[in-house]
């Protein structure tokens, strides 16, 4: 009975004119309407009047302070510097999508998606990767050919694992080849992107997992799954970096009704882990080699390791990866000393190894023709490297080192020796602003000299433009650098040069 | 009667279990209910079960191309050159906040905030500017004093009129100066900054007006507006830019219940515009004087008139704006020629002046305050650059000259002169990233020199390496200047070097 009454206790604004809708509640749902409530009670705090909030990020998210940001800076030169030097083009598209052009792209993750609340117009959702958005951007604008990056933040909500560098908002750095070319010298680029990347950022050892979606799909084919079960018996091989093959195992027969001799089958194949030998092993095995398609993938994935030995990259075939879009070549790096060997069952399935992985993708030649009215399609390769967890680590090697960090790039403060010289410090550091120099004043009407000598060694200032009574009366500065304590009088008018090459500007 | 199967048939998944609720539609909302169907059917196309949708970004957004990424990323670096220059830190935060965190802040613009779903868990908003979230970054890691910047997009559920540059997706350049310091010293380098930055990128003239809080609001005082009209009275005036004064007028006596002689007295204030000489024509109005707040507000005023002479930087006093959260200095830079005299009604109320507003910004020393368990005060100054009216002016300019703009920075294209040399230019164009080389090879096997040479002419690729099979027995690379066409062999182990010193690169 109290229900109604706490509802109306609960309601901010009053409903608008003309809401007549009446709602009967029944008794399920009241248990999680009751819940809700609750919570909400709980945010609003208590009957005392007083507006009481968690003061918080929202699930998931954080926020990035300046030495986080000047880690992350750092990281994204390195990766844009890569992307650059491949001649890479970039784009940017709109945080949301109409919800519909993520229908249907994501297969079981659908459910992660982040949709707008409905406020009168278009459904709208949170972008979930950069690569759908890229594909509609290529339909909308009938581009066929082009080799583009894009750098920003997509939206999932998982479960966060934020310690492990799993957010619920994340950056992605993605880099795509779409056009029609001959076979896999795109696909090779893209890998050898991931290792310079990879390399560059010195993140330790590493190593790229390859796969082709056509060796998963013609290996299920002669292991006797059903056409229809493909999709989800693929799913299911997806989850061997998450779960043992047991678990697998189980799901494929038990959940998904596949026949066990088919599952087991799949299961000699999908633990297989090699190099080049494999490859010629999978080239010999007459069983796999039934299927056309395996076939195609594996010559393919042979040129793709020539084309690899020439740009000095390695990586291991290893076939346990299938996700939704990809039609060709799928690949991973993943963090770690590399496996030559085949794994432990213990290595494989620890927890570390799953968020080990850091780049992700491969080939997916439809994707574009299912924004196309026509099913026109635009071949695409491309690769994401996923950032929070390479952030996570670059911030642990810094605190590791106890390096500091410096977030900003001041280089000269403009101080005063005595009192009552505001509008000569105001007058100076404008002088070097004009003249291209980065300055600060603080902000103290009369601040005292060793305060402004402080304020440079806890920010890594180098150097202290001083002026005084005399100075002015000279027509000089006096610069002052912080490390060493050495002062000499510069002419004013010289000023901005000397720090210019004191500190090594161009 | 037909209502139910229709809802039926658009129902893409099945309600979930213990979904019963059971909702009577009275007939006002039918029509809506009828109206937003019949869109929704619009969208899921006709009945031939092929599914068809509009291929578009949501209402008010864009897509950037790489040309309009080109020159946004040298606007933005530009402007972050000046924030950098003047010391500042940067910062990131979510896209989203929890709701409860942007409830209040914003007034009657409220209702313009984007409202994520509720799908379980936290209500949760996409930021609708980024001078909230920065208070509750400040309030949440109890942070006294910083000088940040922030670049960043947000939304706004606004009338989009995207051909004058207003988006409901859009990007701003923040930067703020938290703490408690001397009077006006930091409010004065936000307009320097304004200023520099208004200068660097070139958009031809513009205008800075400033006014302060505490003079409208001695303003409102004396002119006999009721305390508890304040706010409203105030919303009403910095509609000022959109409507005529009689229509704001209009407003004030007719929705918001104001005598028309106070009406009338404000009228006579926010038509006033002027420099130095207007401050101290007001510090000689005996009747506004008696306000003290406004008497604060106009000494204030009077303080960053002598800074900024200090600094070089020019302003207007303009009694018209008063955004919800600022307390003291407001400022707004609008572009178009400087109005020194009192501008006419013409002028000051069509539609281009106030889409001409590219930064705002101000004192607001009681948000933070807001996020406070114990409502403690960090007394805060920035300013705002809105990026896409910039954008727009930019991209303007360079259709305008129909200058060319590369889109990447590719210095050299490996290509082949005789067929079969695809491995040779792979291992080529690997031995020029690795040397920081910025190089591209096109991805066919056997491509034509010609279209090779092409490709750098179309794309702007300054010069080509050409291997043949006399160049590899012979150890060189032939690179050849794609405008002068000039060609020399060079020691292939010196190409990079070379490469390096002819694009001028350190």
């Amino acid at each position: 009975a109290w229900l109604p009454y706490r509802i109306k206790d609960l309601v901010q604004k009053p409903l608008g004119k003309g809401f007549l809708k009446v709602c009967v509640i029944y008794s399920i749902q009241i248990t999680e309407e009751v819940r809700k409530l609750l919570e909400l009670k709980a945010q609003l705090g208590s009957n005392d009047g007083k507006h009481q909030f968690v003061l918080k990020t929202a699930k998931g998210t954080r926020d990035y302070n300046p030495k986080q940001m000047a880690i992350r800076e750092k990281a994204f030169s390195a990766i844009i510097n890569c992307f650059k030097r491949h001649g890479a083009e970039t784009i940017d598209t709109p945080v949301f999508e109409l919800k519909e052009t993520l229908t249907g792209k994501y297969g079981e993750d659908s459910k992660l998606i982040y949709d707008l609340k409905d406020q009168g117009g278009e459904l709208l959702s949170l972008r979930y990767d950069l690569t759908v958005p890229f594909a509609r951007y290529l339909s909308m604008n009938k581009i066929t050919n082009i080799k583009r990056y894009h750098i920003a933040k997509v939206y999932r909500r998982d479960n966060p694992a934020m310690t492990r560098g799993r957010y619920r908002e994340f950056y992605q750095c993605d880099f795509d080849i779409a056009g029609q070319y001959d076979p896999m010298i795109p696909d090779a680029e893209c890998l050898k992107i991931v290792h310079e990347i990879l390399s560059d950022l010195k993140l330790g050892d590493f190593c790229i997992k390859v796969n082709d979606r056509r060796i998963l799909d013609g290996m299920f084919e002669v292991c006797g799954v059903p056409d229809d079960k493909f999709r989800t018996i693929c799913s299911s091989v997806d989850k061997l970096d998450k779960l043992p093959w047991e678990d697998v195992k189980n799901e494929m027969v038990g959940e998904k009704g596949l026949a066990p001799e088919s599952a087991d089958k799949i299961g000699t194949y999908v633990q297989l882990n090699g190099g080049a030998e494999l490859i010629e092993k999978l080239l010999n095995d007459i069983s796999l080699c039934q299927s056309k398609v395996a076939l195609e993938g594996l010559n393919d994935l042979k040129l793709l390791f020539q084309y690899l030995t020439l740009f000095g990259v390695k990586f291991d075939l290893s076939l346990a990866r299938g996700l939704d879009y990809y039609t060709g070549v799928i690949y991973e790096a993943v963090l770690g000393p590399s496996q030559g060997a085949a794994p432990t069952q213990q290595e494989e399935h620890t927890e570390t190894s799953s968020v080990g992985s850091v780049a992700a993708g491969g080939r997916y030649d439809n994707l574009v023709g299912m924004f196309d009215s026509k099913g026109r399609k635009v071949p695409c390769v491309g690769v994401s490297i996923g950032m929070e967890r390479i952030f996570s680590i670059l911030e642990q090697q810094v605190e590791g080192t106890e390096q500091k960090i410096r977030t900003t790039e001041t280089q000269v403060l403009v101080a005063a020796a005595q009192k009552k010289l505001l509008e000569e410090r105001m007058k100076l550091v404008a002088e070097l602003w004009n003249s291209g120099i980065k300055a600060e004043i603080t902000y103290k009407k009369n601040p005292k000299l060793l305060n402004q000598l402080q304020y440079c060694e806890e920010t890594g200032i180098p150097l202290v433009a001083i002026l005084g009574e005399q100075e002015l009366k000279d027509g000089v500065v006096k610069l002052r650098d912080v490390v060493t304590r050495e002062e000499v009088d510069i002419l004013r008018v010289n000023l901005a040069e000397q720090i210019k090459k004191r500190t090594g500007q161009p």
